[in-house]
């Protein structure tokens, strides 16, 4: 690739993002923006209970009511069959999405959506929720992950029977599954130790706490040709769940991506969708729907509240002998947590030969979790740093040093299977051991916190197509919802490709049918995966150019090469030509053959790891708990930053979050499983006056397999700073906090014990 | 091809429209249907006079007008250097079409565009009209071609210097340009002619009559990235001529086809458009233009009026030995009428030794004319046709058997060069002899008149991308916008390449930045070339198919065959496989190497000619000279009707627009140059009850070119109209009427000097 021959243009910089004009503006048009004649407003009737039988709904009252145009519940929609239902790269189970989107039998936490209006205005349509009967059956319900796995537990879901255990159960439990990952002995590792820590954690589920609240608008026609415009991490996704819950062909439906107000993981599947598609359908009228911040609190997926142990062994030089881990996750009431990789994730910044994960995915009743960032790895690194932090204490090591002694490097053994191909663990430790935070001297009750994090990142489908256009200008379109400034990266990757300037590349978000199938933007993989499916389609197409100056010269194609956006002849025994660039090529293309383009449609593979470490400081106040973060160090190996800006609001905004699941955020429930919290004021993000400017530290150690060496940037960020706050808290004030959040009365309880 | 193996299922089959239910229930958008937030009308001030010099242009009251937030004029906008401007597969002047959207130093014609306004509302906006100061100074115009050729008529443009004559002239003048065909002697021919006939002729303008005016939204970003929604015949050509005039790159300009209310070649060039854009450009804000019935008629292109000779020379057994024709058409202020076409057309159906035709582009100081159907050749063939009427009757000859006798075929030299390979012209005439219409006994005062007609077809730029989905249904995305049921041909012939239903193939017309770059709509090419395109993009797709196949079956790709939706074994030898169905592969694509599509830009070449031929039946009511069309037969050879609904709708649209022409349909000017009809009302266009069901006969001539043997169909059918009626009523009253239309008035006086 030219990364490696030549100086790169636009990959590596600070481009402008196309869209930040936009954005900046206001002109883009998010989720709720989109408006059509004749449209009506859809709205949800949600359980108020966490766990209930439905024993009837009657929605005669409602659909007398003036204004109302359509109310639909769960007999509206098709049953899928357990097991044929499975979809997506994530294989997700379209029975319990749609059981999700809207209760059949019954209603499995507060907020779960049992029926839906849609009127002539919001006000009409708020009224017919209030006129729809429901005739509930409470039930005893379980919010707790351990308190769930007990035998005496009330049953969430009677549908789940352990996965992953042998024998299969013969009754239905809450435990969803049950994983197992390890490598060598873990009691000869053990047996090894000098020293052996271990330690009990928990952590709150958390929300997303994304700007924009979900929201779509759905168009179908009386021949069940349908549009829908919808804020998601995945238009493909939105098209391929909506339609199967539906029972609809998905050459019927063609999703409009519109901007996303944050996601975070937490839009990769549908909640409204589905539900306005089919009002529309019986309306016969476009039906918009918005969900309100309490809507999104309690009605769509936060992630995982979870309980764990970690066991680690050393031997006095600091070598890790074994470690041993169990994580439950709680999962909503369909399982389906994070725990698979929560578990991949614990242990792979380390080259341990004996190592342990046992993982459990608990259904509770609370909301159906979604992803979170590096899904389930935080609350994992929350107990296995915390633990490690807590064995360099002990070792009286340097906590870098420690885990620069232990690193993952290129082949350890990964817990979950493979070996490591060039990683830069041990690159992104040096980097933020010689950072000069590390070096400011400490106050009284300051302290200092270190924690690493991993993900492996992920590849899979993406789509792009390029079209020269008569000018010479070019447009890129690719399936993935923009979230994080990939318009930028995939115009910059493609300028690198074709020669020309980053702003000739006008970068779109295609809609659904018009560029191929793309998996969501998550995981961390549009900028590797949709980035070589931008960097094949522009190769295709410089194949091409190079073929019309051969044309043109009349030369065989493989006489001539593509050099900084020009075709020139390969060698001077070619001929004399003068070199053409690529508006003089796209200037006469009707003579050579007709319009040029390239498209590439790829399941991408080899996605490279990455690991980064945290080093947070903090002052407790004494008198009130408050902990505040006084300066913040994120290092990260990144593989190649292909827009360094966006890389790094990544990684600050990663930081971010983690802080805030680290010291406020939680969801609150009383007795009945009510949520107490369910909105901005009660529900504490950090916001700008919380957070000190979050440095970072951007290592590349290129991924081979990726073009221009890209591994994936946004989950890695949030996986350490639980961690990395609880233990600069332990070092300003002694103490070990294991139950985040550390929220000020906690902290305050802590040191009053000890006082 | 499977057209020569195998029974065909979709094409050539009545499927359903895909676009059909939108249509009827209301619900697609056309260019006035788009709404955004924040939108100002846009409307435009328009001179009054034929011909003048605009000495300038005073806005400042109507900028001081509250709500008023743009106003533009021809300043606003960039000069283009002539001979640099030319641009699009027709060579079109930008320069000239940038003066024809924005006068800048001379208004040359009525209705011609001087400034434009966008306001908070129409009423405002109008007002501001109002208020604008325009400072003209008056100058003789010109309406009439043989006025306008007369070397003391007023100068419609000094920019005009007669092209196609040596030595090039030294001043200007109102012939913008001189074209000749011809083969053999011209004079060797008539000297062998047993019987010349010569007689001279005369057609009005016309107005293409579409139902939706020109209609567009524009919003333009504060950094100049632009959206425009627009009803037209091509939106890459909206993009590419508007950003040519306004001087931006076509990467910042995104065009988003509406559906499109009819064209006929009107809707081939811009008007509003890039005065929303530099409107919404300047006032921030998006602007919606919407042009009235006047403005469509006296600022958009109705195509010419014409004033030609035409001569035949014939030995006794009924050969033509000679033709010489000589055509002259009016162009509107530029020049740009279409007579090179016409000049093409005159006498391609006929296959004659000795042929001269000359033709002329006249300027005067009417509307910039447009395409209108087969542009230019109904003109022609109102004179070539009513002559060879003129000449059977002179022979004493069958009208059908005298065509018949002369009719060009394979191998036939037409006039502008080419050897026609295989074409339908004696089948498609053979056909329209046997049928009954052309049996059925008249009475008094009745007649019946036979003309043919030709268009050559055009090919060009096209592309198409079909995407495999999920749950093996299709997405087929074109760049052409659907005028004439293109939408389902496509389906059809994706069906029929991929092996599935049609109703699994959703067609769409995709936007400028989601499909490749594709010639508009018009010159009868889109059957053909997008079509081309569409079956090669899906060929593309079943190579992938057959690939994914064989590396489930671990064999080569070469022994996996597509037949009939499946993946086969090329033979026995290769192994025992069951035959996988496009949907089971795209269920596994993820598996096998990702999503499966397909993608082709092609520019077309090889469109075949088109020939019909139209008998009509007319009474002539002498008291008022009113023409009544009694029935109508239309012939054509189209090579395929892949959907057969829409071919034989082509035909009868276009002889339903050929019959407005030839009876009732003309500008009328007054002595200033000021249109007098500029409604519906007094310019008379058929309607329902003016006409009788139009029979048709499809005949299909296979073009070998086309994997199904398409022509082109919608040009043809408004060439012989014209002749046809002036025939019948020739034959009906006795009298050959020379001058378009033969409105009752004009019959009438025909009649009565004649008494």
């Amino acid at each position: 690739m030219a990364s490696e021959t030549k100086e790169l243009k636009w990959v590596g910089k600070r481009n402008i993002r196309p869209d930040g004009i936009g954005k900046v503006t206001g002109r883009d048009k998010f989720g709720a923006d989109y408006s059509l004649p004749g449209m009506l407003v859809g709205k949800v009737l949600r359980s108020p209970h966490a766990n209930a039988n439905i024993k009837s709904i009657k929605t005669d009252k409602a659909k007398a009511l003036a204004g109302v145009k359509a109310i639909v519940t769960g007999a509206d929609f098709p049953e899928l069959a357990p097991g044929e239902d499975l979809i997506g790269e994530g294989m997700l189970s379209m029975r319990d999405l749609g059981h999700n989107c809207i209760a059949r039998e019954r209603a499995m936490y507060e907020g779960h959506a049992v029926a839906a209006v849609a009127a002539i205005s919001v006000e009409i349509a708020e009224a017919a929720l209030g006129l729809i009967e429901v005739d509930y059956e409470t039930l005893p319900h379980v919010i707790d992950v351990d308190e769930a796995m007990r035998d005496d537990a009330p049953l969430v879901n009677p549908e789940i029977f352990t996965d992953g255990v042998e024998p299969a159960p013969e009754k239905p439990s809450n435990i969803a599954k049950r994983v197992e990952f390890g490598l060598g002995d873990i009691d000869a590792g053990f047996a090894k130790a000098d020293i052996v820590v271990e330690e009990s954690y928990t952590t709150k589920p958390v929300h997303q706490g994304y700007i924009e609240p979900h929201a779509c608008l759905a168009s179908v026609d009386q021949d069940g040709q349908t549009t829908v415009w919808s804020s998601s991490q995945g238009h493909f996704m939105v098209r391929g769940y909506s339609a199967t819950i539906l029972g609809w062909d998905l050459s019927e439906v063609r999703v409009i991506p519109a901007e996303i107000g944050g996601g975070f993981g937490g839009k990769t599947v549908v909640y409204p969708e589905p539900l306005a598609m089919q009002l529309s359908k019986q309306a016969g009228r476009p039906v918009k729907m918005v969900m309100t911040r309490q809507e999104v609190f309690i009605g769509s997926g936060p992630t995982s509240g979870g309980s764990l142990t970690v066991k680690v062994g050393v031997t006095k030089d600091g070598t890790i002998v074994a470690a041993d881990a169990e994580i439950k996750l709680q999962a909503g009431p369909f399982g389906g947590s994070p725990i698979q990789p929560a578990c991949m994730c614990a242990l792979s910044c380390y080259d341990i030969e004996n190592v342990r994960i046992v993982g459990y995915d608990v259904a509770v009743n609370r909301p159906r979790v979604a992803a979170y960032r590096a899904p389930g790895s935080p609350i994992a690194a929350f107990g296995v740093e915390s633990t490690m932090d807590l064995v360099a204490r002990e070792l009286g090591m340097d906590p870098i040093e420690f885990r620069l002694k232990n690193a993952a490097r290129e082949g350890t053994q990964a817990p979950y299977g493979p070996r490591f191909p060039v990683i830069g663990n041990v690159e992104q430790l040096q980097a933020v051991q010689s950072h000069p935070n590390t070096k400011v001297a400490l106050g009284e009750n300051q302290g200092r916190g270190v924690a690493s994090g991993f993900w492996f990142n992920i590849g899979g489908d993406s789509s792009a197509t390029v079209n020269v256009n008569e000018d010479g200008t070019v447009v890129l379109a690719t399936g993935s919802p923009d979230i994080g400034g990939s318009r930028t990266s995939m115009a910059a990757m493609a300028a690198e490709v074709l020669g020309i300037d980053y702003d000739r590349v006008r970068p779109i978000v295609a809609d659904t049918s018009s560029v191929g199938y793309t998996f969501l933007t998550g995981g961390s993989r549009v900028t590797f995966s949709t980035g070589m499916a931008t960097v094949q389609a522009c190769q295709e197409a410089v194949r091409e150019l190079c073929d019309r100056a051969a044309k043109v010269w009349e030369v065989e194609p493989d006489q001539v090469v593509w050099d900084d956006g020009h075709a020139r002849p390969a060698s001077a025994n070619v001929g004399d030509f003068e070199p053409m660039s690529l508006a003089q090529i796209a200037a006469d293309t009707t003579r050579t053959g007709g319009p040029i383009g390239g498209r590439a449609s790829i399941t991408a593979q080899g996605a490279g790891a990455g690991f980064g470490t945290h080093v947070c400081d903090v002052e407790v106040d004494r008198e009130t708990g408050k902990v505040t973060v006084l300066r913040y160090t994120v290092s990260q190996d990144v593989g190649c930053a292909i827009s360094p800006d966006y890389v790094e609001g990544q990684l600050q905004g990663g930081a971010a979050q983690g802080i805030g699941w680290a010291l406020n955020e939680e969801y609150v429930y009383d007795a009945e499983g009510h949520m107490e919290n369910p909105g901005f004021l009660d529900y504490r993000i950090p916001v700008a006056s919380d957070l000190p400017m979050i440095d970072t530290v951007v290592v590349e150690v290129a991924n081979p397999i990726h073009p221009y060496g890209v591994r994936g940037v946004g989950e890695v960020p949030i996986c350490p700073p639980l961690a990395a706050v609880a233990n600069a808290v332990h070092d300003a004030i002694g103490i070990r906090m294991t139950d985040l959040p550390l929220s000020p009365p906690k902290v305050l309880a802590a040191i009053d014990g000890e006082r």
